[in-house]
């Protein structure tokens, strides 16, 4: 059967690593600073040149397909997602990182059909890795095929997570209360690398057994998503429940195993949600 | 005038490097795993076998000098620090990270004369990357010289910690309640890459404006105090004193502003020293 899609996704890979390289290029210049929604939300124009490119580029080859690009959203366009060919995209993840040219930096393009993600394309630049997952197909790094650590034990594994950059007190309380819960279980460590799209990925490696946040968008998970379902992960809502890429909060996991118990330990932080729906 | 320890330095290089394939190596096999003094405190008989391939090597070439490694303190050897030329040795640094897998995992080597850190070599494998610092003659990753950021504004700043192996709940308390009043100040992030050494370069290149941790030992931290020094960084006991090397904590960070300012923040927790002297 012909794939609809691959087209597109092979589009994505080659966007992607244009975009990796002006990102790369950019990292050895000086970089102006923009503060979002708080002092460690951070936006360079680097972010808006990207993204106008990237969805620039899309457009000219498919002007029916639609958009939900970071800094877009960030200038007052909406991030409703349609049953229409979706470009979700976040032209810098891990912009705090790329300010201070720590070496995590992404690329991410996911896109969806009928509000499922179809494929993900993840180029962590600096360390010149492209990620992608295609539905149904698998996920790969650099060509080499990608699979899950398979983990299902809480006390051996290791998990990723982010301190955020909400500086509100009681969301930092909530924040730290949760690491302080799972390492208690115990777990082997956490680790904080700045970017969920990287983050995600190494899930997928194998290199650590779970990655979740609260806080996030749809940019910051949509490629990745997939990347670690087709590396035989899952991917829950923090709250144990079904994934909802537009509730800006994921468990991603090696097993359900682990996924459900990292769930049964945290405590929510209360968001809106990036559709503007109300949360339940 | 002629570099008295150049040929030691050489030397330091070449078998990291060499230690380094071995680590590679073992990441493509299975990795059984003991405990040490936590079920978060690991090592593996990679850890044991490649120090004993570095002691055995330096011994071989210079059969006056003295060690402390790791290992060989984990199994009965002493860790006082002498005038005699003293070699200082994690053989992997980022043990957890190696069992899991997750790409930051270092070869440190320190060598101390008349209890100076003369000169050090991490060499990051995963990444390819080797760091050096020579007393005196500065700092490089890969023959590129190293600079560390200048930042001395906290509020401008990303700071790298861990969360580390002890699960004794008290101390997990410490250790998060430190973190939340560095996000409270504000700073833009905290990052957490499970290696010491590694941390300490990152802060060396200027990717991160400092790290801190407490309940380190002497061999997590020689080889790297130099290379972040030599790189223009400042390195501080936690407490905001001078730096000891057996006193298990450490700030390094890119000005003293930065260093004095976390010291300032940071609740002491209580450890026995590497050399069994008591605490002040």
């Amino acid at each position: 059967m012909e794939d609809r899609w691959q087209e597109c996704m092979d589009f994505a890979v080659s966007i992607a690593r244009k975009a990796g390289s002006v990102v790369c290029a950019a990292l050895k210049e000086d970089v102006s600073i923009m503060v979002k929604s708080s002092p460690a939300d951070l936006v360079t124009a680097t972010d808006q040149k990207v993204e106008e490119m990237i969805i620039s580029s899309i457009k000219e080859k498919y002007p029916s397909h639609s958009f939900i690009g970071e800094e877009s959203v960030a200038a007052g366009a909406g991030s409703t997602l349609t049953d229409n060919p979706t470009w979700i995209i976040d032209p810098i993840d891990g912009t705090t990182n790329f300010v201070h040219r720590f070496p995590f930096v992404a690329v991410s393009i996911g896109f969806a059909v009928n509000k499922q993600v179809e494929f993900g394309v993840v180029y962590s630049c600096v360390e010149d890795k492209m990620y992608t997952g295609r539905k149904g197909k698998g996920s790969f790094c650099n060509g080499q095929k990608l699979q899950v650590s398979g983990q299902k034990d809480i006390t051996k594994s290791m998990i990723i997570t982010e301190l955020g950059s909400n500086r509100n007190p009681e969301v930092i309380k909530t924040v730290l209360s949760n690491m302080e819960r799972l390492l208690c279980i115990p777990i082997h460590g956490i680790r904080a690398v700045g970017t969920a799209a990287v983050n995600m990925c190494l899930v997928a490696t194998g290199g650590a057994d779970a990655y979740y946040e609260m806080g996030l968008h749809c940019w910051d998970m949509a490629a990745a998503s997939v990347i670690v379902t087709e590396a035989g992960g899952t991917i829950l809502d923090a709250t144990g429940g079904l994934f909802d890429l537009m509730s800006c909060r994921i468990i991603s996991a090696s097993s359900r195993e682990i996924a459900e118990r990292i769930a049964k330990e945290l405590q929510i932080i209360p968001l809106e949600r990036d559709d503007g729906k109300s949360t339940n």
